[in-house]
């Protein structure tokens, strides 16, 4: 019993920002078990793999970690190209040894995995072979798909349209500004509010979950924007930008879900934190109402239900904001392995264990600007110094959540028993981490 | 009661050929019933609305045809600008006169048309209305989306993937030509063949379904190919194409179905025709196996379930091929009014009646080069003289199936007992339309 972990990103077919992703796919260590091969575009950060290890409990001397010849300039990520190539499929079955491959796992949906599971001979051993194989990835991760399918199934989206030509971003941001209210733009398949801008006729909006906010008076203006913008909003023309109306004041809320051959199950759920962009997550959601739990949990649902009939296995997670007046509209939906998954499944679910969601939650954050340590190691001794570190016997303190960034930081999350107690804490980090005592 | 019918056209937005289907789009008479407003590019041909509904029994009387103004350029398609013009609503409104909407039903699945249905207060009278109206229409007309729900539905295809790049798509000519068998690529959007090429190591390959035959002795010649051509198959950037292996000497089949609230339903089936475009159709399919026809049928509605599941409402057909050795292949589906709609649905079972497909068949034909007539009215009257006009008591003889094309001719079909007085019946249609005779 094999499996074949594959740490690969966001598919570059639909997506070309993603060369600084080599940390952020190392996250792929969470979700070993003893004996498994790590797929990934750069050497392991070591300290950071026997940090994981230790709290899952698995023995990292079991696990083996290959590295395919990288092309030139594609360091950061696993190619189709790189995934394809004769020596690491060689290197690939010298670690697997002759045992059979039971289960391809990868980050992303890529066809390009698939390609990997055929290529070994065990396409059953990829969860949703064919769908992934003919190119479903991009459709489980595209705003403008979401949004048809939404509409397909009546899930309440925010007022808006698929903006499948120019012309028809042009009226629609025109009809949705005539109501007064402020509009959301957002590029198929960018992710965490970078996709997305805000058009408003008069000044003063803060762009939350948004690159900026432009000032768009009347049609004139509108379509200068368009003019200027359509090519970036369209990734060059090959995608369908999403135009909505922005509700300002809203929260944003996740809920996660595991498709298999047997249906669609609730996985996980959290809060979603931005300021503009997303700075971190709270799960599982906390002081919600009944009433809108239950729509988050069952518009999710029926989205994936939807993915589901489509042939998709594997997890997606349902956005949705929640309005002042308590509407719940969905926003997207990630069909892949999301920033989420690893937190509330692994951190949670088996490193907390049974409190988790019940007398234990997590923040989670992005390292915060200003803040920097030297590598994994410095991040993990000055917090074991400070005492904040996590206590299995509490079952709180903070976690690192992934590899040294290479620049300043490393994602972490904080247990806790209640969310005033974790930002606490998490402001106690700040003289731990901040850049002037660093110095 | 009122039904608004909305003669468009496949969406400008993924497909820009198509400003000649003025005439085309008017084969919409055939679904017409008493009292219905028709939406159309053009003003009608009346000859052929007269001989269109004399045969169905409607009074041409109680229809109401709307054109709305047209933009430059724009007269051939009702583009969502057209019908989203504040004249054309005012002058359906007239038309409606207070009476309510009762269904809104159109060619093609354009969230132009959704846009209209709710300008007009009636969303709920569009199947499907949701879908619709957040850009599903490319999604049921899209070969790379029909790929990616053949492989999620194990339904079976050609070997072949969605050519997300160049690079994939040059790995998968490659690997394809490797085998020694030819190569078909496809645009994702384009029809009838007119997107398709074939690749082949070596010549002597005749097309079918296909606009040429490209030699490609070597990867070099194969990424020329894709150097030159990728502009044209990616529609700009916009579209993915199709890489699949190209059977030859297959026949290809349709199954159209009714995709309702209900469920899924066979609606239609036949045989298509090319040489190397199509050229015609025989309806329903003659002479199949009855595991061929169960693989054709149960396959097609697989990847309509699917559809059902994702919220489209209305018509799909898909197509498939039957090899020399009796494997039947998926290559498409078409979520639209397609071209075989009229010919089953109202000529077959409408027309002919109850004999359509037990004591009758219909062999339908695309207008042949070389032959000339100058109207519909033209057309119609030398039909009538030749004795060979369809005649209800015998149920057989020729009908015409839309508009004069505007250049030369006039589609039509034949209803015979078999298919070998079909064709005869057709060859004796020469003399009466060809060129020469004609002057």
């Amino acid at each position: 019993m094999t499996r074949v972990l594959v740490g690969n990103d966001f598919s570059e077919d639909v997506r070309t920002d993603r060369g600084w992703t080599g940390w952020w796919v190392q996250r792929l260590a969470w979700f070993a078990a003893d004996g498994d091969i790590l797929v990934l575009p750069a050497a392991i950060d070591e300290d950071f793999l026997a940090y994981a290890t230790a709290l899952t409990g698995v023995d990292r001397n079991t696990l083996t970690v290959v590295v395919p010849p990288s092309d030139e300039g594609g360091e950061g990520t696993l190619s189709p190209g790189r995934l394809a190539r004769p020596e690491f499929v060689a290197a690939l079955r010298a670690a697997l040894g002759g045992r059979a491959v039971t289960e391809v796992f990868s980050l992303w949906p890529d066809a390009a995995v698939a390609r990997l599971a055929r290529t070994l001979g065990a396409p059953a051993a990829l969860p949703g072979y064919g769908f992934v194989d003919q190119g479903g990835g991009p459709l489980t991760n595209s705003k403008s798909v979401f949004r048809t399918l939404a509409g397909g199934a009546g899930v309440p989206v925010p007022a808006g349209a698929v903006a499948t030509s120019k012309d028809v971003a042009e009226t629609t941001i025109v009809e949705l500004l005539a109501s007064g209210e402020p509009v959301m733009v957002k590029h198929d398949f960018l992710s965490g509010g970078h996709g997305n801008e805000i058009l408003s006729t008069t000044g003063g909006i803060r762009p939350i979950g948004a690159r900026r906010t432009v000032t768009v008076p009347d049609r004139a203006a509108v379509r200068a924007y368009l003019d200027e913008r359509w090519e970036w909003l369209t990734g060059g023309g090959r995608s369908r930008p999403v135009v909505e109306r922005y509700h300002r004041d809203s929260s944003a809320y996740f809920t996660e879900y595991l498709i298999s051959d047997e249906g669609v199950e609730l996985a996980g759920d959290g809060e979603l934190l931005s300021a503009p962009y997303a700075v971190g997550q709270v799960m599982p959601c906390v002081g919600l109402e009944p009433e809108v739990m239950r729509a988050l949990v069952d518009g999710g649902r029926e989205l994936c239900e939807s993915l589901h009939a489509m042939g998709y296995r594997g997890r997606c997670a349902t956005d949705a904001i929640v309005t002042p007046r308590r509407e719940v509209l969905f926003t997207e939906y990630n069909g892949r392995i999301t920033g989420s998954t690893h937190i509330y499944a692994v951190l949670g679910e088996q490193v907390i264990g049974d409190g988790y969601g019940t007398d234990r939650l997590i923040l989670e954050r992005v390292w915060p600007e200003g803040w920097a340590v030297g590598s994994f190691a410095d991040a993990l001794e000055r917090l074991t110094a400070s005492g904040h570190a996590y206590d299995p016997a509490t079952r709180t303190g903070v976690l690192f959540t992934n590899a040294f960034d290479g620049r300043n930081g490393v994602m972490y999350c904080i247990a806790a028993p209640d969310l005033d107690t974790a930002w606490s804490l998490d402001r106690q980090l700040g003289s731990l981490f901040a850049r002037k005592s660093a110095r």
